[in-house]
């Protein structure tokens, strides 16, 4: 856990008790105009201007989502709010408003959930979102709940399941790098940082969402679990058959040097490397497809996802508990 | 745990898997009409008629919030949902969607999580709100996040800021039941079953939220801490005094007769005790009270809260932690 050490004992979140502590993590902090009422009553009033709330929750566990040897609380808290918020942009919304549950036990540092706490305000405030309510509690293990909410500012919601065989398929965001930074991590490097940083917290290109669903994206997704076990619910949901060409897909410089130093494949974690929060999303008019989105592949007729009209040899992307 | 004894191996959460235990919780679910897009996407999409939602959260942790020795997951599931849209209720609004989040260990029969999750869907059809989303995720002990968004239908929020010199205090629920039934479980019964049942699960009167708005309500607060301490914040947050009249508060004959066997005060439990999480609310025109509240105070200038005109000797509700 990336913290001072110090001979004086620390103040723990049992010292500053549960009021106390909801206290410290929401002086002094801004919402943006859709949060209509703020913490501190029974519940939150958000915005929700076309009549509609768009709304996804994720629970992140201490040592099966994050480690706090691996990353600083500020890390923790801004990957808790992005891989909900990344959930938002997929559908074509906009981020409004974030619920946030933490549990841990009483003898944390309470600079601990401060600082996790700190990052979920820097990166709400990356999304434009407030955190508009939250609940502390003890717990054996840190787990980390965020609900978040948004705004489809008029437009119908972008599914999974609208992919059209003809359509293709475009990214946004970065593939592979969180993974090459958890392959470092587990070799017990703490660099390159530009991996390991992606791995600690991505980046989500959240504005990427809302752009694509104006371009007429007729599917979205968030690649939580990897490009091909994400694209595989996309061609589930939308019953139709997606192929990745390779030849297509940007593997970053750094990511072959990592690879290569730590003797993995580069374009395997591209392909499959979960908790990168890019999006995916089809477009029937190639040419509707925005700047700052790559194609990389094709919708057909069929089912199931093909890498260069093949079956991919590894398995693709992870599951928990299996 | 209150789950068939059988030398069968049962089937646990590791096995069934992530995505199959969300398909089973969620196969053939009914969703209310404000689900305008249900679960099995990024993110769902739930109605805000007035252009505003109202939302909350709560984690409730094993162990601390609830024993699975004391209580079926069914019962652990409807309280986990009633603690979250009694919030609702109690800011004047309509409860429309629910999102869950379930950590539990891999070890976990697969039909502990489906029985709360079914306990879950009961409380959410008893207020007449959808499962909209949730997320399922392996953890050491069983912790539950549930955010409830709710429907003001065009009312402002009643917080807990607004109650005025002169104004009568009124509840609308139980007292003091949950208190006597942990006391009861505490103690090694298993009966009186009305007061364990209501400490197992509470019944909040959720359509009396929307009522007392509707009446005037100057001032709301879910009884979670104990009524001592929810009007106390009530108290801070209006920046008036409130005295609470015993002879006009309720103790119910039952609690009378638990509290006689097990040597102990049914009004302490009455005053204090937390988790009914029936409604407090204030009126300015006593006539304004709706059927079903019971006026059980007044509201004066000052602060802080009083029980009979003195200050209560016994120290009132409890938080984690201290």
């Amino acid at each position: 856990m990336v913290v001072p050490e110090s001979d004086e004992p620390r103040e723990t979140v049992g010292d500053v008790g549960e009021f106390g502590l909801i206290r410290r993590v929401t002086a002094g902090r801004r919402q943006p105009a859709t949060t209509l009422l703020g913490p501190g009553d029974d519940a939150a009033v958000v915005a929700a201007p076309d009549g509609r709330v768009v709304t996804t929750t994720d629970v992140l566990v201490e040592g099966v989502h994050f480690r706090m040897d691996w990353s600083t609380p500020e890390h923790v808290g801004r990957k808790a709010i992005a891989v909900n918020v990344s959930d938002i942009a997929a559908m074509g919304a906009v981020p409004t408003g974030l619920l946030v549950g933490v549990a841990c036990p009483r003898t944390t540092p309470a600079e601990v959930i401060e600082g996790m706490v700190s990052g979920m305000w820097q990166e709400a405030a990356r999304a434009g979102a407030g955190i508009v309510g939250g609940d502390v509690v003890a717990a054996e293990q840190i787990v980390i709940s965020v609900t978040a909410l948004g705004d489809l500012e008029g437009r119908a919601p972008i599914t999974r399941g609208g992919a059209l065989p003809g359509d293709v398929v475009a990214v946004c965001g970065r593939l592979g790098w969180s993974a090459a930074g958890l392959a470092v991590l587990g070799r017990g490097f703490r660099s390159p940082v530009s991996v390991v940083g992606a791995y600690r917290s991505p980046e989500p290109p959240y504005p990427a969402g809302p752009q694509a669903a104006q371009a007429g994206a007729t599917s979205m997704i968030d690649l939580s679990d990897g490009l091909l076990a994400d694209l595989a619910h996309v061609a589930t949901a939308s019953s139709v058959a997606i192929d990745v060409q390779t030849s297509q897909v940007l593997v970053h410089q750094r990511l072959v040097e990592v690879a290569s130093a730590l003797g993995a494949d580069a374009r395997h974690w591209v392909l499959t490397g979960g908790e990168d929060h890019a999006l995916a999303a089809t477009f029937s008019d190639p040419a509707a497809v925005p700047q700052g989105w790559a194609v990389i592949g094709t919708v057909r007729r069929g089912g199931g996802v093909t890498v260069d009209g093949r079956e991919y040899e590894k398995p693709p992307g992870w599951q928990h508990w299996r």
